[in-house]
């Protein structure tokens, strides 16, 4: 299986896992990797060494570093940066020491440094790389047909998008409905994509597949197990229906590298997407330098509709891990339904701005309610609301109680089975946004 | 089995089901009480007829009503009221008509009628009732002891304060511990009441029966079921012990009697307090007429605890009703920890003089969260505030954030089987204040 992505040149590494630093450079132009096992070859222009508190190195790091410096590429550093071992010429040398790279006047003097080391090369934004990026994969893709899995996200869509104007029709995309998306989204992703794309997007009904794998299993990994091997089986059967498949385009993006294969990563995994090594064809992953923000900066480029681009995080099993222990047909569309409710509200409360998620969750408890002066049972539906920069942390968004009773009232009468609203107040660590 | 309570003389009796009315008057000192099936034989000084929404008559009512009219007694009657079928002099004379029962004015010249009617009786008050009550238990107890279950509930220990007020010694008090009071109360409980009676109150330990019947069972009313019998079981066993008893003590009160005997009970209910009619001793209870606010106002003149009188409504059942699902001994403990930490925090801020109850719930749900950087399961813990004036009906509290985000990390960090933190936002209705 081999990999096709783009790249944008020249380039400088940070050592040793500053992201910070990576956005910031790439914010002001010049295109920064962190030192992601296997990435890439071909020499940057400078390496980064800031002073960070995880000070420590893994050996491929470091085999990076030696290998990038015996070729002569210059060492950019911050005074108090721990080197690796068995560098000295740090400390013997004042040439290319920095007093400080956060500080703006620091930041500027490393910026100076960089663009002189990175020559006349064109300055780096997210739209420049997109533009290299189709001209790039339409001079280096062959023949045959490429395909690509729409899951609802935006990184599969941006990778598709710019596929489509690499390659026009020999694109064939694909939408896979695993009923595990949110009220309307089955329908409404497949129609704009197919606008955006300008090719018809082909919708794949596989609801009842996923259901029959979900039936029976609470595990929170036994069912994202499931969900993501049906997924692949269901794909690899509507594949094979197309001919001269060569090409099959994944929407990876930097921020999944660095989560799942992070720092000492023991191999390079070409394959976060999901599908698995036995396949054939080569991945085509156009996006897998980009942050998130920058693959939105590109979306809204393109043209794509605030629906798609502001779209919440989801996760890959979708609403199957907010079904808390196992997922039937019924309490599927009570979720769904739930769910519908809670973003109607808070999407159009004043503080919906604020939130980098909200959504619904059925934690499965049974409760004691009344309805029309009588004892009833029903459910419990949670409320999920944070605030976050980047989802590694987050905090319990502070809704008002008025727009937490209205949830709670349409919630009640609205959705006959649901006897109680609660409200998650735990911010991340120690909880996570989700709840399985 | 038959039962000795205590009565105010004079009464009048309000129709048909007016509790406002009622409790006006009472605390206006004139002792009324509402139509109950079978509650009394002797005479009242009026009968009360107010406008009332509920303008229906039950048949016992219609009975009683007619019963104490053909014996003479007078009847006082809102315009507007609702007479029973068959009553036909209402509308033929204006003799004893009144207006408005509501109005202040309409009010006074209700209570000056009554006064005139009652004659020169003792004006009521609880504290009036309670003393009147301790001389006619003195009086008309014959030989043998009397025995008591203390539950950490008011109205039982108020009924055993006024029989240890009459028959001394010859009360024997005593505590069922089910383990499923909440955190301390097992230890003050007894202690509290031992001081307060005078008497030394044996605390029998039945953790492990009550455990033992709650295994297996997640259905509430089947854990209902299983603590009401247990409970049984264990204070017969421990009676059969005492020599000479005659005398069972319960802290049945108006309010219980309102609510499970209500308008239209087939049959008198002397049995509320959840012992069998195979009991062969005579029930005492001595409350039995009076209402909650009034059971509290002789507690504090009899010198009771605050922690006691202000002690908040708790369900028979205990925690087995907030643990959702089955209840172990583990299980039991988590949430007694976890409301521990919850009546702190709620306990000592400046909302908690607003709240009717507040307290934790363990629904029983595996989510996931993060210590420590380290992905792990844990349990969710609910917490529920409520406002209200009587329990019928409750707003959830809208608890200040700061607050709910130091609950949460309080029992995140203490607890480290807790993972999540919800609270509840529903109102009753459509919830009820318990989950189960």
């Amino acid at each position: 299986m081999s990999l096709v992505t783009c790249r944008f040149r020249p380039w400088v590494l940070v050592f040793t896992a500053d992201e910070r630093l990576l956005r910031r450079l790439r914010r002001a132009g010049i295109y920064a990797e962190l030192p992601l096992p296997g990435e890439r070859d071909d020499l940057p222009a400078a390496l980064v060494l800031p002073r960070t508190e995880e000070g420590f190195w893994t050996p491929e790091e470091r085999e990076l570093f030696f290998r990038f410096r015996t070729a002569g590429v210059p060492v950019l550093w911050e005074e108090g940066a721990a080197p690796p071992d068995g560098e000295t010429f740090l400390s013997g040398t004042r040439e290319n020491a920095f007093v400080s790279f956060s500080d703006d006047e620091g930041f500027s003097q490393l910026l100076a440094a960089l663009r002189e080391l990175v020559g006349g090369g064109p300055a780096y934004t997210p739209i420049a790389f997109a533009e290299r990026c189709v001209a790039e994969l339409a001079a280096h893709l062959g023949e045959g047909r490429a395909v690509v899995a729409l899951s609802g996200g935006l990184d599969s869509a941006v990778s598709a998008a710019l596929v489509a104007r690499a390659l026009g029709d020999r694109l064939v995309p694909l939408f896979v409905d695993h009923g595990l998306l949110r009220a309307g989204e089955a329908e409404e992703v497949p129609a704009a994509l197919t606008q955006i794309l300008g090719l018809p997007v082909r919708r794949v009904d596989a609801r009842d597949a996923f259901l029959a794998a979900l039936r029976g299993l609470v595990d929170p990994e036994a069912k994202r197990r499931a969900v993501g091997e049906t997924f692949i089986c269901v794909f690899e059967r509507e594949v094979a229906g197309i001919p001269d498949v060569a090409y099959l385009v994944q929407g990876t993006v930097y921020s999944d590298l660095i989560e799942s294969v992070g720092r000492g990563g023991v191999k390079a995994h070409h394959n976060v997407g999901g599908l698995p090594e036995r396949v054939s064809f080569t991945l085509v992953e156009p996006l897998r330098p980009l942050l998130k923000d920058e693959v939105r900066e590109i979306a809204r480029h393109l043209g794509f509709p605030a629906s798609l681009v502001e779209r919440q995080p989801f996760p890959g099993p979708g609403l199957a891990v907010r079904v808390v222990g196992e997922v039937t047909a019924e309490r599927l569309e009570l979720l769904r339904e739930a769910d519908r409710i809670v973003r109607e509200e808070i999407g159009s409360s004043d503080v919906a701005p604020t939130l980098w998620q909200y959504f619904a969750v059925l934690p499965g408890v049974r409760t004691v309610g009344a309805k029309d002066g009588r004892r009833r049972e029903g459910e419990v539906v949670a409320v999920r609301a944070v605030v976050s920069e980047e989802a590694m942390s987050a905090r319990a968004a502070e809704l008002p109680y008025e727009l937490l009773r209205k949830i709670a009232h349409r919630l009640t009468t609205e959705l006959p089975a649901v006897a109680r609203v609660v409200y998650d107040v735990t911010d991340k660590p120690p909880a996570t946004i989700e709840w399985e």
